[in-house]
């Protein structure tokens, strides 16, 4: 039952050796890993004048400089994570390139916010997209979670059937989202060349304004730069490239930044012509796309594009964090099932982790996701910076041919980078101080995670332990409950096993129940010697095990090992379990996990 | 930790020679067994006027007729309970006595209202205790579903604690509650004698009314009975007495009954004198304790004692349940573990159920399980018309001394409780056609527990099944995962057990892999057979499985067992269990409950 509504959802398991069909091609993979930085376009702008208009209108021309400034730190991270592609072809980002080049906890404070950033881009993500579609529809407002929830299911299952089948699907909404903006962005251009848009909108560039600080300044670039998060996740996606998987992947960021470009200063530019004002009720995009079209077919496709791709922009999360969890696995930090592929070769524990912890998210916030963009854009800026310092440590270290040119670029990176960041923690820190908790909260967690896999791997290794004791001997322990075909079936097979005890232990609840039946038991099986223990208070695990371990004690001396052997009844039916007292169970997990004895439970398959 | 509290809640741990001490006197057992009947006195009358106000206050002087037909009915099922205690002086009441004398399924039916019955005892009292403690402080009124819940906790922690504790503690309210209404009824009666209140409140007896119908008659006699609902506990608890047990249950049902004779009639009588009528705010007890008193302290104590014994009269559903599961239990007709008697000696899976399933109701109906009551009267008249047709069975088929008049008396018990449990059909239909669904349901459901606990015991049982299959040889399968410390320990258990044959099995993933771990694995181990699998689809349970299928065929053919050795890690921590794969789980649980072969599971502890 179970397993053929998982097959329906996610289709027929795939070999390993089938790994290669589930390769992206290059407009496969800038469909599903773009689209996370190509929706920024749809609130990147925004920011910036929500910013600048907190001085006034007349400052909306500052706009223009800051796009300048955010779209030279475009071209310094393109080209950064370029080089970081070529030089850790295997994938891993930030982490990688921050752990090899820093150290450890650089790394891992790479690696964490990285993570918790996809959870927050999936939540933040299909909540925007959310509240988009339910403007639209005012009567599903009530249902905001629930919406979230199943949007966030239905990426899910999407990419549990495998990366290739969601890249297939989620194509065609990105490329739709990217030709309506070049579009508009054409038409408003067309509409300026031609004088159609009177060009006294605007104060003209560098048009004094009073009370314009640095800082602000500063802030303005800090919220336009949130235009740049998932520029990264290229960089942690490249084993699910085709080969020659660095080239193609490279390509496919060249091509993101150039398209991330284009549609950014195209946004701004309108915006500034246009002399836009940010308003609550109505975003940039949308009044940019009414100032052009009107309210016709074309500015529909917009909106529709639009929140699509807000909500579609949750997948880049659900391509980058099971490839860079895999990496934190293999280096023992997170726990070792996110390195499992599933039926479909995708890393499904990664994506069942990742829906999983954003709908907790989704429900925690009530789908209020807006103040926690802060928070996920500082989460970008860190392993920015690291990654980038990670390079020019690189450089400096092995100087490659060419590696001052490299230098300069991924210095510059980090200069702007770390600036940005350090913006979001002064101009925003009411929003962002959580991350000062939770991230050493998180590399704590890896430390221990990793402590503890190295102290097992110490006990298991064949050269770091002594070598395991050699049994020496048996002795073997069967609980009975009474005279029947299970306690014979045990017997059986105790006696097979040629152990050098066999002790068959009664526990007795009153006195005259035992001596009747120990000597129904001496008839009855007069080669096993019968232990009767006798519960004063009327429980069958206190007194056994105590008897086990006395008898274990002794054993240990002389190297020899105790093993239990319980039978365990297995009922027909699943409801017939409650009517048996499970006392087997019981007694295994309890010895088990207690005492230094071996269990052997004989399976009764009960036929009626 | 858990057992420091259990300890705290419940006592310490009794030894079952100690169970002596746990029997009840007189006057304990008169105090938690009769609460449920005596409480019955505070809403019983009430029920008989309000049916006949539906007439006329005219009407009211039917009371007193109608009361003497309780009464009678009441000496009828006193007479009756004591001759079943006596015939059958190791409890089981109505259930025993049906089953007896009229066959499985009359005592299945009796048994089952009885069980469902104390169920609902347990909600509705507790419901109305709460009601009435809530009317008192308003303030509280929005918490009644969790105020129900405390005291439902509160008696059960109690239960458990054993039931002379409880009796102990319980005594004194019951007690208090019958004093209290004595003086009431005293000082009324003095009221009346001494011409203090006038004899023209009431019609005098006789006086003809329009319109009251024999129908009318019987359903208000049929309310006045459940007044009566509570007489048959005694005689489920026989068990609970100190020796000689059925003389001390028929000398405390006499009491009982006594009791309640004389607070019905003198609480029927000080209606009808003072000219009562019923009213939706205030309880007859409560307007005729204020006529007599006044709002003094003596009319608060009437009322605070009411509200505790509605509460108290749960715990003789917590007395009577558990020993009726037992007598079920015992004919295998519920599961096995009502037999068990707790730390405590009382019957506590018993008590939890019966906690579990109240609270259960409470919340379901919110609190609001005044409408159960008319299925709760109804559920005791069943049992009280079967039980005592069966004792009618019995005396014509044994014929003892005097039997004829003991028949008389069962006839009469047996006639009017048909008729009362006819009425309650008649008259509720609306409130009590459930009975008819789940009774059968009930009794379905105890026909296929037995059926099942018959078909085990036949398979267990040395003389009905064929005699087990000598163990000619023994094959072990060791599925390893790697050359590790773990696996070498169970490579040397598994060679001490002296199999005819072990097999290491490695289930590999990719090509390479395999052949690499061949040749480590012959370097290491090369007296052991490695059979190593390869697994497509990156599951080691269906290799393995296919695999052990295969070699159990083949061994089966020779009566050679097959056993699977497995290393289970216990991690010192409990939060380390998630960084383990718990493939081994897995895999025992899967072989177990599928396969006919036998699981030996070798713990290791990890140290750190």
């Amino acid at each position: 039952m179970i397993s053929s509504i998982k097959r329906f959802l996610i289709g027929r398991p795939l070999k390993s050796t089938e790994l290669g069909e589930q390769k992206l091609n290059k407009t496969k993979a800038l469909a599903i890993l773009s689209s996370d930085a190509l929706s920024s376009v749809a609130y990147g702008p925004e920011q910036i004048l929500i910013v600048l208009f907190t001085i006034s209108a007349a400052a909306f021309w500052y706009s223009v400089p800051i796009a300048i400034g955010v779209l030279i730190l475009l071209t310094a991270l393109i080209l950064s994570y370029r080089q970081i592609i070529f030089a850790y072809p295997h994938g891993g980002g930030a982490y990688v390139v921050s752990k090899e080049n820093l150290g450890v906890n650089p790394g891992l404070i790479a690696g964490g916010s990285l993570l918790v950033d996809y959870i927050l881009t999936v939540a933040v993500s299909v909540s925007a997209g959310t509240d988009a579609l339910t403007s639209a529809f005012p009567g599903l407002h009530n249902y905001n979670v629930l919406i979230a929830i199943i949007f966030v299911l239905f990426i899910t299952t999407l990419n549990l059937r495998g990366v290739t089948e969601s890249a297939s699907i989620l194509a065609y909404p990105v490329y739709l989202f990217v030709l309506a903006l070049f579009i508009l962005i054409g038409a408003g251009v067309y509409k300026i060349v031609t004088g159609d848009i009177s060009g006294n909108l605007h104060e003209p560039i560098g048009t004094p304004v009073a009370g314009l600080t640095l800082f602000l300044l500063l802030k303005a670039f800090a919220s336009g730069s949130s235009a740049l998060t998932g520029v990264e996740a290229i960089s942690n996606a490249i084993p699910n490239f085709k080969d020659p998987a660095p080239k193609n992947a490279a390509k496919t960021l060249t091509a993101m930044g150039a398209l991330l470009a284009l549609l950014f200063s195209g946004i701004v530019y309108l915006a500034y012509y246009y002399g836009i004002a940010p308003n609550e009720k109505v975003t940039v995009v949308s009044q940019i796309a009414e100032e052009t079209f009107g309210r016709n077919a074309m500015y529909y496709l917009i909106q529709g594009t639009t929140a699509l791709i807000l909500i579609l922009a949750a997948n880049t999360g659900y391509t980058a964090f099971p490839l860079l969890a895999v990496n934190l696995a293999k280096d023992k930090f997170i726990p070792r099932m996110f390195t499992v592929r599933g039926d479909r070769l995708g890393y499904s524990n990664g994506i069942i982790i990742l829906a999983l912890a954003s709908i907790l998210l989704i429900v925690f916030f009530k789908g209020q996701t807006e103040h926690l963009i802060p928070l996920y854009a500082v989460g970008v800026f860190i392993p920015f910076t690291l990654s980038q310092t990670g390079m020019m440590v690189k450089w400096i270290r092995e100087k490659p041919e060419g590696w001052v040119t490299k230098l300069i670029i991924n210095s510059t990176g980090a200069v702007i980078s770390f600036i940005v960041m350090l913006m979001f923690f002064l101009t925003k820190f009411a929003q962002v101080w959580s991350v000062l908790i939770f991230l050493p909260l998180i590399i704590l967690m890896f430390h221990r995670i990793k402590k503890h896999y190295n102290a097992v791997g110490d006990q298991l290794r064949i050269t770091t332990c002594e070598p395991a004791l050699a049994v020496e001997g048996n002795v073997i322990i069967v609980p009975v409950a009474g005279i029947t075909h299970v306690v014979e079936n045990s017997l059986n097979y105790a006696k097979s096993l040629s152990a050098d005890q066999i002790i068959a232990v009664y526990v007795a609840f009153e006195r005259d129940e035992e001596k009747k039946f120990e000597e129904k038991w001496n008839e009855w099986q007069p080669d096993i010697r019968l232990v009767t223990l006798h519960s004063h208070y009327r429980s069958i695990i206190n007194p056994l095990t105590k008897f086990v371990d006395t008898v274990q004690r002794k054993a240990s001396e002389a190297n020899y090992v105790v093993t239990v052997i319980i039978p365990q009844f297995i009922p027909k039916k699943g409801w017939h379990n409650i009517l048996h007292n499970q006392s087997s169970l019981l007694i295994r997990s309890f010895l088990l996990y207690r005492k230094n004895v071996i269990v052997t439970t004989v399976p009764y398959h009960l036929k009626k």
